[in-house]
């Protein structure tokens, strides 16, 4: 009894030791940052463009010099194209305002011809059902804010997706011209979100667009006194057939049980709107940077450590898809994946996700290491969503891990012009990558297989 | 005993519903953010300042709207007068550059003439002691960096500011120019920050001015290229009498013991390089929603709540001598002392303080609590420095309380030109007002004499 005391306490000592030194390295001598730099120099990474390609190209390379092998998978991708800048006026009896807006993804366009109709404001696609046709030429506004008593943002997002992603196919039948939809923003300001919606089948495809929250704020207002101002609008995107494209797959071979593989991801599309900081250069940096401090460190890993950079998360997941399906089909056993996909702020912790039956051992795992952890100031490890990738995993029976930054300050940047390499703090993007090493070590060590955690 | 486990669990719910319900108030019907926009809008309120005076009559009238009484204390503070901008050159064989610069607090100026010498660099006070008078005529400058490897970054800055607060004192017998101190910064970037250096009793006073973290890379790299490279300078700073200045304090009696005094605050003046958005307008407006909550949600409070919203603490802390000096001799009965100045950022819990024997129940009180904090992500419970200002009640054996933001961004802005309203987000504003407030609410409750808190 004695003896395996002190073995636990001497392998608790060494852990704690490991992580600081994971921490250290990730502090000062990270490649995360610049690596973020220069991905964010490419500009937006939209699915089907060239700068997705020539990001794919660049991290191939980057995990060429780090990994023992790099491959790349091959995923058909849609191509959607915003093409010249959107426009919209709100015109009223004695005036004429321009409205910051910017085509949904997926969005049929006007071919450059500006439409125009009244507009109906509801709050939701609940209140939407109640109008039936009385829609019928006109422009439905959704201006449901997302739900500030939310202390997790996310909650707040999911609260309120829906009109967004579903709002054109809902108001099309009614006979509506257009959707316009309050940006997913928290925030009070003039900047447009954009983000996927999809035309459900058989549906007429109507234009639909984001508008900033200042303006759905002005719109609504104006509404008030002049219930029929008319919106104009005008845009130019375009669906073109799938291309091809690539997740970009790297791994640091296990030497004890290779077969087992260990995820750490990020998706390496954006939208083209911005550089793709937050959402998720940082995730896909993170994720480099877990087998680079492996390396930098000289840390052995049992299991396979495959870094997957996922493409088209935005507005597919194809990327995820096709990976999940040849995970099956190969028979992959994973043994647990991690995805950083809500920006790179400072780590909180991991929402913990999985079928019934495999996330709670998970959560009990991750609590047995609650001591190492709280050095480094991550706190929170609850059951909660792991992220838009790795979710298709998960009735494979793998463990899901998400990433946890704080949230408050995500919906400010997602999806919009100012999601830029400026908005991300160095000392935060470098935690999230110690945070997931962390967790990769100690699961390494002892995650897999029976259960052998430090209390 | 079944009696007593159900009435302690209908507190525990009727705390978890009050404390959702301040949480709720904050996010969506707070003043502080709107506050917080007009204190800045100021601008720089540095002691003996009329923006700081300015600033005091606005509070003073924020706070008579909204606490049952409000009154001025009267503090002597010290007027300090940056003058004309600084300049600052590095003069080599073949080129002249700008170096970006500013006094520190209390320099003494050169009246606009430039002085120009030799440099010696060091990494801090101890490398300067075997120097001796070598440094006669040169300027010193002291390069340590903050340690990137600190998670708590304030760590990081009291690890190195002693080159800042004493470095010209340590300098001067030597016979040195002046000093140029590294910016207490852990990022790359061209923005100097400026802080308080006193001038010990009997030592010369040379100018002291703190130069950015890029310009003191740059100048680090010259050096070892160029070692009798001259740097020159000029600044205008001047020292002036002291002056009159005021603390505003305000209160809400307390319903069953007046004379048990909790305060919460923060410090008014701020540096004149920027607008004190973070320090510490935040705290300052997240004292006074402390009073605001109370009144907009018809909470009732047994013991007086007082924000105490501190004069001089950068180049003093001359507000809360005072004040422990005053609260000494009326015999004021302090229960609870908090203060918010480490910006208003995403709040993680409050550090806590107090003389040996007061701070542990103190901390069991708070972690006796700690499901209640759990649903706002408030998990951080330790041993820390409360605060500049309330530090000064800490022998009279008051228990501390310091609000913990997220650090890692603080040192970006700290002292420096980037302080700004623009770089505060509502909601974590909001968050740390609602954290202040849901401590406050329970300590009335359950805090003051015996032990009742909620497990």
């Amino acid at each position: 009894m004695l003896t395996i005391m002190c073995c636990i306490n001497a392998n608790a000592q060494s852990d704690k030791k490991q992580l600081r030194k994971i921490y250290d390295a990730a502090l000062t001598e990270s490649d995360a940052y610049e690596n973020l730099r220069a991905l964010c120099k490419i500009g937006g990474r939209l699915s089907g463009s060239e700068n997705l390609e020539t990001a794919i190209v660049q991290m191939n390379e980057l995990l060429g010099g780090i990994a023992d092998t790099v491959y790349l998978q091959e995923v058909m991708v849609p191509k959607w194209v915003r093409g010249e800048k959107e426009e919209a006026q709100m015109v009223t009896k004695t005036s004429s305002e321009s409205l910051a807006v910017c085509a949904l993804g997926f969005s049929v366009g006007t071919d450059g011809e500006w439409i125009e109709g009244e507009v109906v404001e509801v709050f939701g696609l609940d209140e939407l059902e109640d109008l039936g046709d009385s829609v019928k030429d006109k422009i439905v506004f959704y201006n449901r804010p997302m739900e500030p008593r939310h202390i997790d943002t996310f909650h707040a997002y999911s609260g309120c997706v829906d009109q967004r992603s579903s709002g054109a196919s809902a108001a099309a039948p009614g006979g509506a011209l257009a959707v316009l939809v309050r940006s997913m923003n928290l925030r009070d300001d003039d900047l447009p979100h954009t983000g996927v919606q999809r035309y459900a089948d058989g549906v007429r495809k109507i234009p639909a667009l984001a508008i900033s929250t200042r303006g759905a704020e002005t719109l609504s207002a104006r509404l008030k006194e002049e219930p029929k101002l008319k919106v104009k609008l005008k845009l130019n995107s375009k669906n073109y057939p799938d291309v091809l494209s690539h997740n970009v797959i790297a791994e640091l071979k296990g030497t004890e049980n290779p077969e087992n593989i260990i995820v750490v991801s990020g998706h390496l599309d954006s939208w083209d709107t911005s550089e793709g900081a937050h959402d998720d250069g940082a995730g896909v940096v993170q994720s480099i940077e877990v087998l680079n401090l492996y390396k930098k460190l000289g840390l052995e890993n049992r299991n396979t450590i495959r870094c997957v950079l996922w493409t088209n998360e935005e507005n597919g997941p194809n990327g995820a898809i096709e990976y999940a399906r040849w995970s099956k089909e190969t028979g992959q056993k994973h043994v647990l994946a991690i995805e950083s996909d809500r920006g790179g702020f400072s780590p909180r912790g991991f929402s913990i996700d999985g079928m019934e039956g495999v996330r709670e051992p998970l959560r009990d795992k991750l609590l047995g290491w609650e001591k190492l952890f709280k050095p480094f100031k991550l706190h929170d490890f609850e059951f909660g969503f792991g992220g838009v990738d790795i979710n298709r995993l998960k009735d494979q029976g793998v463990p899901l891990l998400g990433l946890m930054p704080d949230s408050q300050r995500y919906f400010d940047h997602h999806h919009a012009m100012n999601d830029t390499f400026d908005a991300v703090n160095k000392r935060e993007l470098e935690l999230g990558a110690a945070a997931m090493t962390a967790v990769v070590f100690l699961y390494d060590k002892y995650g897999v297989g029976e259960l052998k955690a430090n209390k």
